[in-house]
């Protein structure tokens, strides 16, 4: 029987603001990638995020990322590598604290927004992550896109590289991500999203842009979370998913 | 034989600026407070002190505080207890990772600047740091003032309390500081310092403002590293305690 | 004929975070308290809301605040006055940019959250404020409580001083706020709110809390923008103070 | 008779840290580049510094930077064009508030590190940071490298383009700097640095890395003043411009 992790981003608040529904989320994934306070996340809502997921036996992922608040990490920084690595490995120590008063652990890293994008080619800052992560925890899954240099790198240090998808991207014919701003980079129609889901699973995988059947393989499938009906589209997703006979499960 | 634990406040500087000389300190002291990211502190140097006290065996301690880069740390803050219990268990997950890394551990909490000045009376925010302490390791010594909340709230929930005193400051009758900005509460005569530090560790006792002797019992004694010439008192003050019989090394 | 200012907090977002409906906010009040982004509005959005609020003909005001992200300027501080004078200064001067692009300026000043009610009753607090309005601009009109010590001090050094009044608080006897935390410290019911707006208006008057008819003059009243159904509640106010014969326009 | 400006970076602290004597760098240079709290510079040191450059009669520029206090504005950001206008346009409000209070005002605008570097090619940040000095002042003189896309862009726009150069930087063939990091780039010898400056003003002219005169045209010369011995070597670099003919004043 095949079998997929979902993961989804959470507790992307900070101090006043919120932006994900952490609690509704939890009931959906198997994985939380909880944010650590560089483009998201206050101490009080990592806490508190942990406790929900540890109570509900989701597992927890530190969300790394760069440090830019005011641009929600979404804005690529030539971080030289030593600033980068320490900055990683901080924000899985900060999270670990939490994880383990819930009584759970940090079981992965993954990386968010600009730093995760640009780490599919950037060999420097992949390298400088993959540093960070070892020095947090030499056995630390990293979650990332198939191909690309962390997963790579992660591989050669030693470190389980797990890959993910995305339902809700559209894909080219060499199986890479449509960069978002290209036309229809971004499906909003819920049954495509749901059936792209079913198809990643069961098949590894997808109908490209162009109309090509082409291989994507993943251990894990990103929802999102910070959109209008987006927990009801990942519900539908999981839901979906379990009918078609794939068991929703945390990656080994 | 008697013996007293030396501490410091260590990397206190942040990205470009730096304000204390770790490497010369870390030959002195047998504790280092090291700044967590709050008021000081960024991700690399926290990492670089780290790898130099474990380096010299120097004993390395969470020096947590309230967010507030801009102020130092040095404004109190009404933060609330749930905020601040979150807050100094995120600074001490995040200071443990580097701590691990170098082969050490975090050893012990010293609160800073405000936030140590306000536990010396206010139950709530002292009872919000206890609580940070034991998210992070319910077996953490905690560092403060004879006669604090802090000291007697960890020492209800089970931390060990070490007493610490301060040999360039000046005591009431009462055997407490004289606040900052009244006259003569810091001490400048370099051979003063010294001479109050020996008295503090062999007698337990310091000659209050108005002269009389009155009794400071403390584990540990604290030097400044900030000011020009810290380091060269911090040198002579060890090494006239180890003239005077005083073994100094870490609290146990 | 009885006129009111109608006040609100605006641009209260930061980054990717939203939290008030400024479009909307912007149809009913006649002066926008602008958030400066100490804490909460970033740059794009301060420049966004002017542009909004000039085009609408409401009034432009500094909404300035402790540096305080992470509490969204809720937690009070004890800033230092020379430093809390040069920080309220930094960020009207930052604001005006703003206003003036876009053909407005900045036609007074109100303080957010910790700041607004420390300023009641501390003198040293309330002179640096007043301190830094001054550096801004000799004439800049100062809006908060009757009777509080920043209105006062604003007065003496040749500010104009503007009262104003809550139409959602509950008050005591004494025609000042029963403080947030007491039972039926702020109105849910929009009734109530509504009819305490036009009697807070045409009469100067409120029902206290224990019944009694208390003076409270008032030349703006501050609707909130932050929760739901708030924008409709703002807009019956508004109606229903025009109904009664109530203009609403911005204060002298 | 020449004459030359003479450009430093001032007020480059932050709350408790120092980087720069200001003080005596302005006994020096005619015109400061004040850091305006993105990179460095609380709003208190501002305010002491444009009281000093006022007072002095130095000329007061506005040193805008990425946000970035963590990185000293020095790490590339990809900033969207709309948040970097309107944050460069803060920054210049933020420092015309103080300066102007001391009786002085804003009289040009300097990008500060990676942005200063970013846009000696990078058209769309360029044009992002004319809007924003556009949003402040339409007719603020802009100073950055002769050649660069800032200084095309802002002459475009009618802002006055200001040229600058570095006397302690190796130049190419071409009249364009010597990337840091590759060997030379920066020159470390006194009389270099002083030699090369009289060159650079009287002549228009400096001797490239290969020893090639090449033509540098520029209207300030950079000096640098956060490395020990940068004060005196600025004042010989003031004295041998003035003792070889040249006026050392603010450019028209």
């Amino acid at each position: 029987m095949t079998s997929i992790d979902l993961n989804a981003d959470l507790g992307e608040g900070f101090g006043r603001w919120r932006l994900t529904d952490d609690e509704q989320l939890l009931t959906v994934v198997t994985s939380a990638n909880v944010a650590c306070g560089f483009h998201a996340g206050d101490a009080a809502t990592m806490r508190r995020v942990c406790e929900l997921a540890a109570g509900r036996g989701v597992r927890i992922g530190a969300q790394v990322s760069y440090r830019d608040l005011a641009g929600f990490g979404r804005r690529a920084m030539d971080v030289p590598p030593a600033e980068l690595a320490a900055e990683v490995a901080y924000q899985i120590g900060a999270l670990e604290v939490f994880a383990r008063a819930a009584g759970s652990r940090v079981s992965y890293v993954k990386p968010h927004g600009a730093l995760y994008n640009r780490l599919v080619r950037d060999e420097e800052q992949a390298g400088a992550v993959v540093e960070g992560v070892l020095l947090a925890d030499a056995a630390l899954p990293v979650l990332g896109l198939p191909g690309s240099r962390l997963l790579e790198l992660a591989g050669k240090a030693g470190l389980p590289a797990v890959t993910e998808a995305f339902a809700d991207r559209a894909y080219t014919d060499e199986g890479t991500l449509v960069p978002r701003g290209e036309d229809g980079a971004v499906l909003t129609d819920p049954q495509a999203v749901v059936e792209r889901s079913v198809g990643l699973a069961r098949l590894g995988r997808v109908v490209s842009r162009s109309g090509a059947s082409v291989e994507v393989r993943a251990r894990s499938l990103c929802l999102h979370g910070d959109t209008p009906g987006a927990v009801d589209l990942a519900r539908r997703v999981r839901e979906q998913l379990e009918t078609s006979g794939v068991r929703v499960e945390a990656f080994a």
